[in-house]
């Protein structure tokens, strides 16, 4: 598996609009079996699968020399790393956290048994997301101070009902979801900005929510687009200063 | 808990060193017990807490609507939300999943028996920092090709000894220990450059690893500033264009 591919997108820059090609990244599952029982699987970037489950287990505190090590062989196809060891001590129960899902069960696409194609007719025009943007930039108190959280915001019709910050990514769109939930606010046909990279993972979430709109001043991955593709969602990226990537739907995007 | 604090810091900008107040994000773990089972902790921004975990469980597919919720409670202080609910279908073995660490068995700090004071005596001019940085970025290919991924760089002497990419800014630095532990290349006297948030449990890979230098070019956590104090390591954070902000052991930096 390659680690990025090439996509078509429209890249929007000022008031043209280009469709050109460009580099994404790919996520992919590495399951690591320890003396025969499976562990964990990461998402991650197709590189270096060795280095990655070997560093892995060195950091959760498994393994501690190469010496501990006794073989392991990789199936980089398939994203699975088997490996046998001396471990010294049984990891403690919080050690062995699960820092993904378990492979092949689609979690992604079709665990939500209510996930179809989001059909909302919404169109915004280049003016009104910059302006949304430029919002959620000057109420993300807490970035301003510290730079170091994200940003999720929800909008409508040319304004945020709320924006939250998190050190997490995906927290700051659960606090925005579950604020929804509680207080009966529908989420179809809103527009969500966040300052995160767009993963499968978050895409999920969106999809979930049936939000059709989803901001963001970062990167999109090749599984994240593919996901917007299938379900419906216009997806920006990289919405920096006059710029705006967009990966799909862009019919929802007027100049 | 607040979700920032504020530090002493040694700002260098160009050739000028200064010490000043700055403010960091703190992380609060929270745990949700659903049904009176403990089902996950979540590293945060002690903010909307429950907002945090209501969307968590709707993210996960676990509660569908406002009405699934019976009742809940949250203590903030003890960072504990309970929560029943009515689930229609018993979450699937790959939606438990464990987000972070089981609370109180302080992971990052003692879970690794070996770890103690790093005293390594390595010093760097702002200069050799700064061409490091400018190779590090240089030689993020991935990054430059998708903007997606994170990087982590290892170095000694003003050379990079390698560097890695990897859509999690975790997995970039698990592929350079990984590396090491498989070439038996050693970690100490050398400089971690990474492109990511330095959280704590980045900060414990460093400490476990026993490398006495960290710059990221982005924020710092308020815990992983504790901990880089109290295992002697020099964090160094914003590392961008002329401008490094120093949070701990800043002896090892000189001008």
């Amino acid at each position: 598996m390659e680690s990025h591919e090439r996509v078509k997108i429209t890249r929007i820059l000022k008031d043209s609009r280009n469709i050109l090609d460009d580099d994404v990244v790919t996520e992919s599952p590495l399951t690591i079996f320890l003396n025969g029982e499976e562990l964990v699987t990461i998402i991650c970037t197709p590189e270096n699968l060795v280095e990655l489950a070997v560093g892995y287990l060195y950091s959760e505190g498994i393994i501690h020399l190469k010496e501990d090590i006794i073989s392991y062989s990789v199936d980089e196809k398939r994203g699975v790393m088997r490996l046998d060891a001396r471990i010294r001590e049984a990891p403690a129960k919080g050690i062995r956290l699960k820092r993904f899902i378990t492979p092949g069960c689609s979690f992604y696409t079709t665990r939500n048994t209510g996930a179809r194609e989001i059909e909302s007719k919404v169109v915004l025009s280049t003016i009104a997301i910059r302006a949304l943007i430029h919002q959620a930039t000057v109420n993300s108190i807490l970035y301003r101070e510290t730079g170091g959280v994200h940003s999720a915001a929800l909008c409508a019709e040319g304004k945020i009902l709320f924006l939250s910050e998190d050190i997490g990514r995906h927290n700051a769109v659960d606090k925005i979801l579950g604020r929804c939930l509680l207080e009966g606010i529908s989420t179809e046909d809103r527009l969500l900005i966040t300052s995160g990279r767009i993963s499968s993972a978050l895409m999920a979430k969106v999809i979930n929510a049936r939000i059709p709109f989803v901001i963001s001043s970062s990167a999109p991955t090749a599984e994240s687009i593919r996901l917007a593709k299938r379900f419906g969602v216009t997806l920006i990226g990289f919405a920096r200063g006059q710029r705006l990537n967009i990966y799909s739907n862009e019919w929802r995007v007027k100049i």
